[in-house]
């Protein structure tokens, strides 16, 4: 099914694009429905189209080496996906499933590549996404080399807090296994490290979302680590 | 100093761009010397160029939380560096020094992006060499998902090896604290798991050079594990 202008228009990544640029690359874009669990993306593919979600949500997901699941994260409504390929020529380097009904557009990859490459416009967007990527993948190296596991632990909690309305918080905290995949520690670590701040009144849990009551003490224990006698299980 | 049009020539980013595009780069940039030891670029600066490696040898360093330096790479003769801040206009994420003589060319920022967003061959090179780091940065975080340390030096080792004319090598190994901080275990870990490696006759050192004796059993060892009365140690 071929998607409409004003949907075409709704896509971030084609914002501020005049209108008869946006009716040619609508033109040429279909959108197809998924239910949860279906598969959007296979590793390992050759890629032919530039993914948009235009509703639902969908997860990226990769297999480790002994066919543990590991998920890398979700793409929400308004985000597009699977370009690696489209710009390597590579195969997808990850599969993407949908996690509950959800609407993808796809632009073919040719067509993908000429938008990439020749418009200034996407082609700043595309590569300023790139370098935060990049960014996050070189402070999670330097993260990763701090020798105690509970000072990475809360050095990456540091990585999710957000500023909101409330203060600063943290809104969908990734599962305590994926958080110790993360900072390559146990399961066990991780819970004890978020179990400790909750003691010392730096985190509180509110629903599901963690509320940093104090972010100095937070940022403290995440870039010099604990004192002696905060805590003396690490 | 500017720099000479066949010296622009010479730098593969700017590969088969036509000569009257070429002598305007060439017009807009400039070349310094450094000594060994030389800061290039300093983290936390904001961009007002992006670099060129004319000759000599650059690294790339960053400091960790507790003032460890990281070694994160090298930077070789024709290779471009400073990309992302003169993308996204954050500050520089790491310092670059010379570590022996070197040249390096400088285009000024603001020419840098007209550049990079504005020449369709410039933009699919920085796009495509950007989707090689995010496909290396995926698959390290697969790797470090690997439970087993001995498993995840061998899968390190593995992402290391190069076809040369005598088979498969490793080349520039990195030293073994800098494997160890990769793959998140001790300096200690990686000597014994190269150690079982020569002893396997996988892995045979010659000169600085590493001969992969037998590939086949190292991507078995990196993939699935070492069997059970190898090595008893892991």
């Amino acid at each position: 099914m071929p998607i409409a202008l004003h949907v075409a228009a709704s896509i971030p990544l084609f914002k501020d694009f005049d209108e008869a640029t946006l009716a040619k690359v609508a033109g040429l874009m279909s959108s197809r429905s998924y239910l949860s669990h279906d598969i959007v993306m296979r590793k390992g593919e050759i890629a032919d189209s530039l993914g948009f979600l235009l509703n639902g949500k969908l997860q990226v997901v990769d297999l480790s080496e002994e066919g543990r699941e590991i998920g890398i994260h979700f793409i929400l409504p308004g985000a597009y996906f699977g370009e690696l390929s489209v710009i390597d020529g590579q195969p997808r380097s990850a599969s993407v499933i949908s996690v509950k009904l959800s609407e993808v557009a796809f632009l073919p990859s040719n067509h993908a590549r000429d938008l990439i490459f020749h418009h200034p416009l996407i082609a700043k967007r595309l590569m300023t996404h790139f370098a935060q990527i990049v960014r996050a993948a070189s402070n999670q190296r330097t993260l990763l080399s701090i020798p105690n596991a509970f000072q990475r632990v809360f050095a990456q909690l540091q990585t999710f807090v957000r500023e909101s309305k409330d203060g600063q918080v943290i809104e969908g905290l990734p599962k305590q296994h994926e958080i110790a995949i993360m900072v390559n520690t146990s399961r066990e670590t991780v819970s004890r490290a978020i179990h400790t701040l909750m003691k010392m009144n730096v985190l509180e849990k509110k629903g599901t979302i963690l509320i940093v009551k104090r972010p100095e003490k937070l940022k403290q224990v995440a870039t010099v680590g604990m004192d002696e006698g905060e805590n003396n299980k690490t």
